[in-house]
């Protein structure tokens, strides 16, 4: 088993999805120990700060990566199995900035409100009781919160030539935002572009479904992640596979849109794995999914749509994959 | 304590919220028990029938109800707790009509498609294993799905001298269609008119969020419920109140907008539970909500904003209310 | 011919569409002569009120109405013939509402920003020179505008029980608030209701498309209205013919779905006249039509579709009604 | 004054915005010659062909350019001057794609049912009588629709290192779809990147507001463009001046969020030509402006916000550089 670690200095960061050279070249079947710095670049650090004079909207959301997977064609399916998504501080930031976030008018959203309050939280991270600690701004009340680290951002190179800013989730990935993407869990994403080009990043300690003020509790992440590769397959939309669910991640704007997207991939998906007419797939997903919002402040905006493993007896996705990942894994932590 | 018992005849079925007589008038403190038909009027009976045939679109969603809730004026708060939500029937049925669902073009969403086919799938329900058989139209795919009983319209007439049909969300209530309106909950409705005028129907054997295929297990129920009233605080969307957690629903289109609706809601539910500055409410509720899509097919879209009592420590809605009624019902199951 | 004047004392406003007696019986034929008072009930009437102190959110857009028609039936059609919409007052207001707007967040799009700051402007009218005189509020900017009158708000009873603030446009019509609704021009509704129940409202001196602060030029109008009723042949949504073109409107929310609503009933119209296949209809149709947009304010959303006779030869619609009705106008004028 | 003539080659052909280097660099104040090809790279030649079996979906808009403008650096505001718009054919085509267009399904709204039906339209073009011939598909229906040449896609290189597809519309024009951008036209674009990297393409003989069926009268095109350069004054969305007209164009979704992002533009582009507070501007655009929609079928939706010069007396944008670029282009035609 190929173990590579890889630790981007500043200069390395990607900003982008597609457009940048890769990283690294790596094997199916590597596994790679990867660290990506928060959302803010690191630049927010303290309660003092503004962070619309801190923060550069050229360099939001630093990817590690990418990296070009040796095999990997237009039309093939990568697969990333998260072993590990593990806090790499003390402490996470979270802030407020000018007309972003899903409570303000916003850049399309437009409105001739003058802006909400910028402000910053810094939460105290306690890694042995997996614990944040909520402070307000005003007055003194706090309360800890479970961590439940998560990666916002993962993605592979898009299609159609586009290079596409880290800060938007689509198609090809990207900047997802659903506590979703938690360790165990396994996404299949449509590979566009040789070598797939994906990158991670925006690591959360964690998030509110929605993530309504627009950054979640921002924080370095020490991710281990094991690569696989299908060939063929590509799913439309990406897909993520835990141990006891099946999960399609649409997105767009309206959200409603983004949720239908995740719907009919869900169906198509459950229709195949079971054997089941489009109509019967429809009917039963309608009855047994889960549907948590991830998003309403990127670019676009995303949806989930869950559905338990033991709703659908005999379902194999992918030809057993996730189950494989997660016996490598058990090797591997 | 009151204990009042009614089952409407299909003439006392009332169609709307609002521009109907009350069929009872009861005090705070009441415990109803009543029975609802299911959301078709129990016309959909056999996988082969076809529902636009059979369905008068004039009569969809009986209520039961309404009730006149002694004391109650505008601006006042009616809270219904939930004490059961029981299946009446050993079978549901659920069903596609043509354009109307999330995953076809609609009424509004109007496109020039043929429609999707007519489709009815009879589920039979296990009373004592507390499951419901899913069994495709084509093909001999089977699964037990779990019952989890709730009803998809709870509502008061609403404000603006309006009457609405029993099919619509708003800020009245009505046509929610969230599973979270469970056994166990109490929902918090401002009421606009003297008496409230409260209603319930649509009972839902079990349903998944979003209700995208436009019904779920369709059935009717037995539901226990105790009525009470709070003098002013007529909160501007519904509010819904578990054991462990708090709960806005908003509804609108498109569905950010009805998610928004919610989340201010609740910012602002728990700001004032909490004693927290709005900013600070924000960033809390932006951390640790959960995001449930309720209906992506009723003439307003709604979406459930969910915080766990966990987090908000302290907090006490409505001066315990829901404690209360808990209690209360202790003794009446 | 049958000449009625009507004009409503304050108690006899009606602040619904149904449920509200008819003030008058009309035969088919008769010409109504109709004072209708602005949206905001006449109570905005200088630049140093504020507008959320001076109004009542359960009176605006009095309707003057309803009328019964003798013998409309469910699934008939009303046509509404403008012979004239003129001014009745030599000034009109308009004001911005705290949170009432399309560039300010609003009860569903909603923010926790401050709202924009409530103004009114007062419009000096020249009834003889046709323009209407814009002032700036701060500074002495002024401008004459073109009086362009027109009824923001025209209807019937709804369909499914449903009673319905004068505020919202739907597929009865109501506060379509589009300035296509001229003099010279037929409207057509289907009729939901025994005798259809229609009224209007809202006069406006000229209104920019889309609405955008929420209100236009406010102000009483003098109507001259021909009721004609054409048995059968209901449309779905609104449908407003002039001497030049034909229109539809439809109204929803996002505003996508209002403007795909008028554009489906646009097509299927146009196959309808000219006997196009609904493909062929629906190409014509896309390289024709002009699509402006009417509100982006009200609870729904309204968009028109508007497609000019010359590019419809031997199109001849409701078997020449607005000919008809012009032929019969100018004996009226 | 330098002309520069250019006709690309197929190899030559730009397929995004961003990502491609320039064909030439220009000198401000060259007046271009250029040739396009059509949206379908000309491979739409009769209406027997079945578009989804003909066309590349990597290989659509194909754009002319991009050139390089000299000393064009970030927050700069290109100008482009549309001195003529001509047909370079005397037919045009138009099509439905599975999937594609305002009144079906598509990848986003995505719904199960059936596409419609593929087809294409081939209109006879009179370059004299200026007339193309709409023929339906089914039956005998004709009817001479007159010429309205227009290129459906101007922009420039994206800002956050993106590369866009040509066929999205967004802050940096791209396909915006609208019949505004006509001959004798100017359009200002933000400059993203040194030297803007301008094209062009997409040409419309005509095309129907809101290009509801995906297309419109696609053609090849020959374009004369004067090239200028204001430093500085980037707009936040593109905007265009007619003699007669200020316009801006948002693109979003849903369609409000276009509108509104073209009206915030608009009020903030009145209020600093006319020395106007930002609410009286708000108040003046509310009531004189038109909103033609422009595509409600592209990536994103764009709106165009629209108002006559004569409501703005003194008004004079970028120092009179559209009267300017007129003078010289009538030296040029």
């Amino acid at each position: 088993m190929d173990v590579v670690s890889f630790t981007p200095t500043p200069e390395q960061y990607a900003w982008t999805f597609g457009g940048v050279p890769a990283v690294a070249s790596v094997q199916p079947g590597t596994v790679l120990k990867l660290w990506s710095e928060d959302a803010f670049a690191g630049r927010i650090t303290s309660r003092d700060q503004r962070p619309s004079q801190i923060l550069d909207t050229r360099r939001l959301n630093p990817q590690t990566g990418p990296f070009h997977v040796t095999g990997a064609e237009p039309g093939d399916t990568l697969a990333l199995h998260f072993v590990d998504i593990q806090p790499a501080r003390d402490w996470a930031a979270s802030a407020t900035l000018p007309f972003f976030g899903a409570l303000t008018g916003s850049e399309r959203t437009a409105t001739l409100q003058a802006s909400l309050p910028e402000r910053v939280w810094i939460y105290e991270v306690d890694r042995v009781a997996r614990t944040a600690r909520f402070a307000a701004g005003t007055g003194d009340f706090t309360v800890d919160l479970p961590l439940d680290p998560m990666l916002g951002t993962v993605g592979v190179a898009p299609a159609l030539r586009e290079v596409r800013t880290s800060l938007a989730p689509d198609t090809h990935g990207g900047n997802l935002d659903t506590p979703e993407l938690r360790p165990g869990t396994t996404i299949y994403l449509g590979v566009n572009v040789p070598g797939a080009l994906f990158s991670i990043g925006d690591g959360h300690y964690r998030q509110g479904e929605g993530e309504s003020c627009g950054t979640a509790l921002e924080g370095a992440m020490n991710s281990t992640v094991i690569v696989e590769l299908i060939k063929g397959g590509a799913p439309a939309w990406p897909r993520i596979e835990s141990d006891t669910h099946l999960m399609t991640v649409g997105s767009a704007r309206p959200l409603e849109d983004a949720w239908r997207s995740g719907q009919v991939e869900m169906v198509r998906w459950v229709a195949g794995l079971c054997g089941l007419e489009e109509m019967d797939a429809y009917q039963l997903v309608s009855q047994v999914c889960l549907s948590p919002i991830a998003n309403v402040v990127d670019t676009n905006y995303s949806a989930v749509t869950k559905v338990a493993k033991a709703f659908l007896p005999g379902a194999r996705a992918y030809d057993g994959m996730h189950a494989h990942l997660r016996q490598v894994a058990a090797t591997v932590r």
